[in-house]
């Protein structure tokens, strides 16, 4: 896919025009829209957009770009973002003891389908070390002693900050973060569930889909947020099973469902495919 | 397909040699064994079993061979059932407003896809009679009155009894039936939940969904159970929506699911394809 | 859903700016934009566009809004269509011994999922004609007479002209049309095919799969061209199947394939979401 | 899973209480049948079965049990194999340039999930040697010089005898084996095509797709066989496009689909749960 696109992610309350004005202030700049999508809530009467232009367009610095639009952003009571396709976002990716999902992201990664930098892997236990070796990726095992989650959690979030990250990935962390360190990541912590939220929250969603009988079993790829399990949802999906299946084997071909519903997520964060508003989330095309 | 079959359905603690048992007992009378599905519980030790026969091996009385199997499977220590493809199973349809699942199962029954009687409509709502009056079959309708369940349920209840139903299909019957009811018919009452349950039970799971924000919606039949929504999951599936869905857009894209949920479900009974076993099911071959 | 809507439908070749000029074109028209999906194929350098304009915003008649932006889009030298979301489009239904899609649009457009009118029902065989009695549909039957297809098909087309008919839907219609017929109603036939093309092409697409043994099967509604199966697909779906299935019962779950492949490609018509272009077809948000 | 069990496939002619017999003789033996697997051709009157034996009954040796069944299937005319789940099948893997297969397959087995060993991965091109030195595994590459293919291939076939192999895996190996080659290793070559076979065979599927239009995509997982693409089919999968698909974009989404197809194919493949008939699989509890 071509590497070359400025991406505008814009939320304004809903206004006549709003979609005529926008669309003429790039084409006044000299750009050309490559794909517009846009969605209105007709509910709440908000309006979401999502812009890419061709950065051959591009005539100024990224900061006049920023400043410009800004300003016009401005006056329209607009909230946006804006996103170079260019460049590479950095991600963490913290684990505990399961691999799967780890090693379904860095092995995409590896392929070049996510198109982000993984400067490190953070772990609350040693085991999944040799696979960041296997890979050549830094490995920071920070170990929960009771009554010390407050020290290991700064130990984590001082780090994040050292290796400039700007999104983390809970590949299967089973570890609850505190709300301080959520708030501080806010819409940049991504965690697979692994069940059909909002059903089977909390510990052993397996165990709970064998217990009730359920036909299908399912993951969930949402934002972290203080209150558990309830962050915007991302994506989803679901396979079936049946009678024959233990709690084991339901566990096992999860995996396959949380392996692709968290890729999925991920490279919708780092396509800047997503807006969050309240408890939901627009995601723009994940398809594509 | 052939209509010229006996099915077997066999529950029984594990032990060693049952199926060896089993199919020798049939073998030694005669039959031969057209499909034989088996399932073992190794957690709570328990063995299911569905056998087919051929009918044309028959040689005496369905009460002697009745009688046969039964005394043997006393000794084995099994409960059973037995049915026979030539009969026509009894089903009483209950619906209230919502048209869709009514239709699907109506027109499947007259494609001949569903094998079964349906001698009556029973409703708490006048609003379908012209859809009975489409196909021809009588149509019961019992108002609610507050206060005055009871004597509604009754009259319901008789009109089962009286018709000689064997199956009472919940196709959208926005209306608690009362324990006792239930409890009569036990095993015997198939309902459409419109949300994947056990998320989004109880009342508009649609509207649940829209402001949970999930990502797939999805319908869920289950036998009747005094526990609203608690009963054995006998059949789910889902579909996949994103932040363009309203909550009437749910629901519309919503009907196709319960459409074909509830339909493979009343199959598989009809079919004689499911044993219950505490809150779970057993359900051998839904897909064949 | 709300009824009241203006859908344009616009292709042209791609150019800097055209999502502003049009967008812009119909803010100063007064319109508010509710809507707005864009498609810009990059290989061959065409732009497809729908937009939903509010109908309240609506000053004057519709043939001046037809001529006012007809000038416009000749100036941009776009293609373009007008469709008002209050109009309901006469359809009509081509069977021949098979049920199962008749019953199932008949039952959707009596739910008002659908929302067009079934002005008659059209057969080469009289085996349904009990069904369009049933939904109180006028049921012409012509018999195909080996020799005598053009008069027959002369029959059909006229009748489809007297009801002035807008699409022409095959509901698994066992007749293949005349080149002259297709041309005639180029881009308004849709048909059903049991099988996932382009596979499975021509006759008994069942049959075939399962001589090949494949553990999928599919169906797909595509628009008839004159090139049988050829035709630019709209939508399909598949069903897991495994050894188990024989032809026959491939059949019968394909049915519920059919079923709402049909119904989806159908209402995506209905509700002007679909663009043809040379063999593929634009489906703006069927999903919705 | 467990990992003691003795897994039986049978195949024969259809007759009269050959489940009876069979599961009588093992019970004779001693032996507790934990799962019973039986299919009935009813069109080439074919019986196919897989019996799960658990290893802990078992009194002799393996060369006894294999005597002792092998004469009393020779009586009853049944074509078998036996298999020890303790046993780990000897996999080569063989690739070209496209790695996410490898990962896959080399990640799902490090977790455990595949339960084999991978003694050695065969390319004709070095670009993906790395891979295998992260998973440190002999990688052999034999480029193919043209006009040398039977050399090239004679290398290949001489490792494979020298590693002992059992299964051999085209992870998205590009080059068409000899005949010679695939009859050497009749059904015991899994090939993973990049399409839904039997549609889009041969070179690039994906832009076949793509010129196609179609609205979804897939890949199958066969038995190699000398006519290309013509194997008997284990598994099917596809996953949902639309207009805004590339031919690249199809190749990248399909990317999903290939991986866990072939996954499951051969993960069905190394818990002996295929039986191969004619140019038919029959799958027992692929989703178990």
């Amino acid at each position: 896919m071509d590497n070359k696109k400025i991406v505008i992610l814009i939320q304004s309350a809903d206004q006549r025009g709003i979609l005529a004005k926008v669309t003429s202030w790039f084409y006044g700049q000299g750009f050309n829209v490559l794909h517009c999508q846009q969605h209105t809530d007709d509910y709440e009467h908000v309006f979401f957009m999502r812009l890419e232009l061709d950065m051959n367009d591009m005539k100024g610095s990224r900061k006049e770009l920023a400043d410009a639009f800004g300003s016009f952003a401005k006056e329209q009571g607009l909230n946006w973002s804006i996103h170079y396709s260019d460049y590479r976002s950095r991600v963490a990716l913290m684990v505990s003891k399961t691999s799967h999902c780890l090693y379904d992201l860095l092995s995409r990664n590896a392929e070049g389908d996510l198109r982000c930098e993984i400067p490190l892997i953070v772990s609350n236990h040693p085991d999944l070390e040799y696979i960041a070796n296997q890979f050549r990726i830094p490995f920071y095992c920070f170990p929960m002693v009771k009554g010390h989650k407050e020290e290991q959690e700064a130990k984590v979030r001082d780090l994040l900050k050292r290796f400039d990250i700007d999104l983390v990935v809970l590949a299967r962390y089973m570890q609850i973060l505190s709300e301080d360190f959520i708030n501080e990541w806010q819409g940049r912590i991504i965690n697979i569930h692994h069940g059909f939220l909002p059903a089977f929250q909390g510990a052993n969603p397996y165990q709970q889909a064998y217990d009730r009988g359920v036909k299908l079993i399912g993951a969930t790829a949402h934002y972290a947020s203080s209150d558990l399990d309830q962050g915007p949802i991302i994506e989803q999906d679901v396979v079936r099973v049946n009678h024959e299946f233990t709690a084991a084997g339901l566990r096992e071909v999860g995996k396959d469902v949380e392996r692709r519903v968290l890729a999925r997520a991920v490279q919708a964060h780092l396509e800047s495919r997503i807006i969050i508003w309240k408890n939901r989330t627009i995601v723009f095309g994940l398809e594509r």
